[in-house]
């Protein structure tokens, strides 16, 4: 146990060395805030996660090749919705670096230190002009204040903004670490582009950045999503400014940076469980665990299995206490040798199934009782080992039809 | 090209030494039949192919250890609907034993010579008396007539029934195939019970004859389905009576075997589309063809990548040419070293796109034009290879929602 207290605030903190500006350019529709600069002192080094699809959008790719090329240390992101820029070729290429150079004139800073992002559409040209036109606006926009506005101006099918705060104490050192994140397609780990910004004010070396990132993103947003199963423009971003003052950490091994390591990991977590409860159409927020089982990775094996199938989807949406469809999908998770008549389930405590079959004390009473709820936990024992794993998933809707039948329209 | 003709049909052809008879027993809803008797002349081979999903219901346990002890020579099938009798434990074992024995005291054979088959709600005991009451009427109502009857008896929430004929002319010798087929979500593998039955009044050796089912369900269910991905109840059976009177075909080798085999395929090809076509809610139909792939493999993950998507499904619901979301997918079905601009995509023959975008002659009207059929074909070219698969799939609707959510109710 680390020696630090810590706490989660859905109200966002500034971060010292981070400002955010956010306008309505016009990209898609008019009137709608869909474009976000975010300024980073300099020094500030940054973490990135970003999709593993093949046809990785134009703004992946060029922040990829930026990120590299500024050494770690960008100074601005520019964010914009309702146009993915994927699918768009050799001139989607051009055109996130024409907004990346616009905003690097403006600024006055090089073109390889300004990350893009988009999303939206995938399949039509970006509307650069619109975009460059609206730096100059963005830039005058700018304030440490600005995250609650950007976690709007992210939004595409999300219906709230997630953004969360947490701070630390460790050794007499604060930290805090503010983030925010997109995505409300996450009923599949390809429904929808997924991105998160988190900054902290922590000094922290960029190779112990990068894994105190991916540590927090597999515990959080590949909690939602099969690792590697992304869209063409998933991207996470975690920055670390230096303004707290601290002596650069740079191993997980001390106290200060577990401590810091376990508050991205809370704001991720928060984030992650964000995007589920706003998922497209979802009226229920369901938490997969699944334990007693050989490895780590057969318990997501389970889990995800469950998590992906619209027959238990559909059933949450009916607040069925469909037991037989969650054993049917246990069962085709591809556990060697799995022995059913071990396994254990429980929906919100109620003991459903074991023996293979339902419980002797189980009721339908009982099981409606505990399905009526709007957050369902579905635990599975396995009777295999020690293993344990959570996902969270959302339920399948009328509503997850309709927005997904109607987005271009 | 083997020697010989052939025709499929829609309209059932009797199949000597096959007879079949359907009641209504009551299993769930009164009035519906629900229970079909299929009577097996004596020395009728049997192969079958059953779920490897390991919550497997309890017939499938009890039919798969018959098969084996009557060697292969079942006199009856006893099949219901409205009850899967499978996550059941130890009673929904003895249960279907003791459907088993009933219909081995009424018929005066050996208990080993009758499979017992269910198809319908998970996790409910079998209503052994309703059924064993019932199987005299079945009895009574045995007829080489009887398949229209039995097809539509072992519907759930099927809404047609599933049967096709074929007649196949080689060296002088004719054979006929019949067959029916039940399973109405098929818009996921794990979507529902699939249950088949093909008959033939071939004379085939019993190796053949398993080696003819698993070719021809290679061609077709499993067309629709990821192997292995079944439910608790799926299962596959071809019989042969051997009443054609043709020595017995004990090789492929054989023209006549050949032309057997083909005839099967035909007909197992056209029930599934014909599952496809019937899919809970579905809309469309819809061939994805995978051309110029490195391996089979290879095609197969990037058209069962697409056929899975829910993104993609909703997008056909809505005669979207959503092609972004299905270059999404192809980028994500996992191949190695993808040259997305080498990928080209035409739906209903208009090249959407190429390069990676969107193809220069493309509108968005011949898109739209494309999307309005019935019956729509994706075609996928890889430039990999020489390899092609097609598998076939059907769109997600607020129906498919709808028959899901309520199933129960």
């Amino acid at each position: 146990m680390a020696d630090f207290s810590g706490t989660i605030s859905g109200t966002a903190q500034p971060i010292a060395g981070i400002r955010l500006g956010t306008v309505a350019a016009g990209v898609r529709k008019p009137g709608r805030d869909d474009l976000v600069l975010v300024e980073l002192a300099p020094g500030t080094r940054c973490a990135a996660l970003f999709t593993r699809n093949a046809f990785c959008a134009a703004p992946v790719t060029v922040a990829r090749e930026s990120l590299a090329a500024c050494d770690s240390l960008p100074r601005y992101l520019l964010i914009n919705t309702g146009n993915a820029n994927a699918g768009t070729g050799a001139r989607g290429l051009a055109d996130a670096r024409a907004c990346s150079e616009a905003v690097a004139a403006a600024c006055d800073v090089h073109a390889s230190t300004v990350l893009p992002f988009s999303t939206g559409v995938i399949g039509e040209h970006l509307p650069v002009s619109v975009i460059t036109r609206a730096i100059p606006a963005a830039r005058a926009a700018l304030s440490a204040e600005g995250w609650a506005a950007a976690a709007r101006g992210i939004m595409t099918t999300d219906t709230r903004p997630k953004l969360f705060s947490a701070s630390v104490t460790c050794e007499g050192q604060v930290f805090h670490v503010t983030g925010m994140a997109k995505g409300a397609g996450m009923l599949r780990p390809d429904m929808a582009t997924m991105l998160a910004y988190i900054a902290t004010d922590a000094a922290v070396s960029q190779p112990l950045l990068q894994q105190i990132l991916q540590n927090a993103t597999d515990a959080s947003f590949h909690r939602i999503s099969v690792d590697g199963d992304t869209s063409t423009n998933d991207a996470c971003v975690l920055m670390a400014t230096g303004a707290a003052g601290n002596p650069e950490l740079d191993s997980l091994d001390s106290p200060q940076a577990q401590a810091l390591a376990e508050a991205v990991r809370d704001v991720c977590v928060s984030l992650a469980q964000g995007l589920v409860r706003d998922g497209e159409g979802a009226s229920k927020f369901v938490s997969i665990t699944v334990r007693e089982g050989a490895y780590s990775s057969e318990c997501l094996d389970v889990a995800f299995t469950i998590a992906h199938s619209p027959l238990v989807k559909t059933a949450l949406f009916a607040s069925d206490p469909n037991w037989g469809r969650l054993l049917a999908a246990i069962g085709r998770a591809g556990l060697p040798a799995l022995d059913v008549n071990a396994v254990s389930l429980r929906l919100n405590g109620v003991l459903i199934a074991e023996n293979g079959c339902r419980a002797a004390s189980y009721t339908e009473e009982q099981g409606a009782a505990a399905m009526a709820a709007a957050d369902i936990a579905i635990d599975i024992a396995l009777a295999r080992g020690d293993a344990e794993e959570t996902v969270w998933t959302s339920d399948f809707s009328y509503d997850y039809v309709r927005i997904n039948a109607e987005y271009r329209t």
